[in-house]
């Protein structure tokens, strides 16, 4: 609370007290949860104007042809949908990190453009024709592969999201930043397409200590990890495509590994190397940085599985109320260990629960949206969501977070987020306990 | 086959004899279909040079930061893939169509910038603040609704195709244009959010004799098109997101209406009111335009859904043929009547027939993509695939379709794509019969 390093950056809607322990009591109102009841319970359709028909040029828009674009762009209109950063919280440009929109997005799929990046140094800007990639170490006959050669191996398609292992993770001791694309915007989710590691690795042959995976990226960082070579055989991807079209620089282009449900970390972008071990490599990435300080001065480590967690997307900081009446609230859920089973929704901070509905297909180890109907009479509201998975895992509040890791950690944040909706419908980020 | 308006464009990799009945004979040689046997049967995968893991630098590219582009854009090496027209297909640039470059992608997801676009009064520039949808017609009471409005219905998330009727119409009298971007590229398949139209219609009341719906645009074409009743209670979606994101412009931002199954004329763009009647209003686009014209010169009308169809995009003319040995042949297939159930593939003309591998999830009136491994000799192959749906109906062959409906046709050409692989690996878009 006190470190001056987690200053947050402010933003417009911003009130004064978003810190812990702020509305600790009840001073929320009255909030209706509506199954049915349309928008005829808030009246907001004019009837038109029967002149309005005889107009040929009523709500008519001229335009432009085809060649405009061959790639094509969104709509000026949206120019204020975009990937964003803060500032403060890594030392270089290089080494930052560029945050999903997510309370502008709806469905379970993010667009390339807006995908959250996390780089070590920097985006690498690599030729395929150059590219290649090595596996060496303990396999019967180290082999090198182009891109070419790696398109000739079978192939697969999966949604599954990736998330940092720090998404949240500024706030550990508190409220620190308002706005979802903030607290929970290093979080992206795309239909990938990729060469099963198992096969690339067969294809060199496995010698029978093989134990490891290091996967090592062609960045200027050489960003590598560990792996378990039990993951590497089950459900790893060597991926070449994200939403059809070839992987975004920023994602890795052309290669980047694919480790479904764990952390992003992991999944080593502009891959150039596998090589197979018999022990971990305790590289930095998985020994100074991606462990959780506890509070007795150990460390948690080899933390790869991300747990379930939620978040209401809209409203939120970025995305106020802006209609008394019948309103759609929505949101995303995920766990690493597999599908998302419920989704409960407080107005009240926790006094009644919901279950909100699950919409459009629930994959596993992929954003699975949800929504909830409500009727907001102008009350202030305390939102939070809780998200279940199908192992019977339960997403923690932050409080039992801290009363078993302490508050040294920065990664693996899935506690319960709490947004306080004022009676003018602007949103903050609180704590409540 | 001597109509001037049907010349094609050329592309370089094409050859001299690509029309209907070229090959009718055998000339095809040995093609082995491989189940199994990866990479290692080719031997391409170079081993490493020792040396190569002394150098700090090997395969390691410096790159730029985060801030470089908060909404991503693809590498400079995938410049080539973009949407193209055909300049001679339309009179005018307002009204043409740019195609998917369905030979460059894979999963199911098509990304916004390469979504195909067709118009028939150029792309309107919309303000979202401005747009306003009407109800009006046979209804209770006649409604104008903002866009805010319409967010606060419920809302679901599907994926769908999205084909053009028109899509493979110059094929109708023989082998025309070379790439499955032109032949087959008038199709693209997103995560669409929207409103059910039904909750909508149902908020502004159906009177007792209502039977069609006429969605109208707001381009400058005011495009429109009658469409039943039924269809819009039962599926219909009033859609502000594709792939998460808002609808690009050129796909109808700020709202579009979603047919699935249904031919892309009636997804109307744009989307500025919906009138209730009781006939269809046999508006310019489905009387003049969106017909089939006969042999005895009666025509084919209201003929939506889009019928089981299927191509091979790799190998294609755009994407030849590069290493013997090993390859995998990829392609997709939907169906606008529900799930697709099988697909057959034949490397010899249709002597022998083999099932593909459906390869990720198969959902209903969504593009399903399909590989099959297989050996390349070096000899030629006439490649071609075959379609099945949930309905058991069978993918016809362009022979088949003539025979019902002649030689006059554009719109509704499913029929089989036959591609001629020469023994240097190029590929031509021919005809057996």
């Amino acid at each position: 609370m006190t470190d001056k390093r987690l200053s947050p950056p402010r933003l417009p809607a911003e009130g004064e007290a978003t810190r812990r322990g702020f509305l600790k009591g009840g001073l929320i109102g009255s909030a209706a949860l509506a199954g049915g009841g349309l928008l005829s319970s808030a009246a907001r359709a004019a009837e038109p104007d029967p002149a309005i028909m005889e107009k040929k040029d009523w709500n008519q828009f001229l335009g432009v042809g085809v060649d405009a674009a061959p790639y094509g762009q969104p709509s000026p209109y949206e120019a204020h949908v975009v990937r964003r950063d803060v500032e403060w919280l890594t030392a270089s440009r290089e080494s930052s990190v560029n945050f999903t929109p997510l309370h502008e997005l709806d469905g379970f799929v993010t667009p390339n453009g807006l995908c959250f990046e996390r780089h070590h140094g920097g985006v690498a800007e690599v030729d395929p024709a150059e590219h290649r990639l090595m596996i060496n170490g303990l396999v019967d006959k180290p082999l090198v592969f182009t891109m070419d050669d790696i398109k000739r191996f079978p192939r697969q398609n999966h949604f599954y999201f990736l998330e940092c292992a720090a998404n949240s993770g500024m706030e550990w001791r508190g409220a620190q930043l308002n706005g979802c694309q903030y607290t929970h915007g290093m979080v992206h989710c795309v239909q990938y397409t990729g060469v099963p590691l198992k096969l690339i690795l067969e294809e060199a042959g496995l010698k029978t200590n093989a134990k490891w995976l290091m996967a090592e990226g062609a960045d200027s960082a050489g960003m590598n990890r560990s792996i378990p070579l039990e993951k590497g055989l089950e459900d790893c991807l060597v991926a070449f495509k994200m939403n059809g079209e070839a992987l975004r620089p920023e994602q890795g282009y052309p290669l980047r590994l694919v480790v479904p449900g764990w952390e992003g970390n992991m999944w080593v972008k502009w891959l150039r190397r596998i090589e197979v071990g018999d022990m971990p490599w305790h590289a930095r990435e998985e020994t100074s940085k991606y462990t959780d300080l506890m509070e007795d001065g150990r460390a948690r480590r080899f933390t790869w599985i991300m747990d379930a967690k939620s978040v209401v997307t809209n409203p939120s900081p970025q995305a106020p109320l802006l209609h008394k009446g019948h309103n759609i609230l929505s949101g995303l859920a995920w766990s690493g260990r597999g599908r998302i089973k419920r989704v409960d929704v407080t107005l009240d901070g926790g006094k009644n629960w919901v279950e909100a509905d699950l919409q459009g297909h629930v994959l596993s180890r992929c954003l699975t949206r949800f929504y909830l109907p409500f009727q907001w009479t102008g009350d202030p509201l305390l939102i939070q969501s809780r998200a279940i998975d199908e192992t019977g895992y339960v997403q923690p509040t932050k409080d039992e977070l801290r009363a078993v890791r302490g508050e040294n950690s920065i990664y693996h944040n899935n506690g319960i987020q709490t947004w306080h909706v004022r009676d003018n419908g602007e949103v903050e980020n609180v704590e409540i306990s």
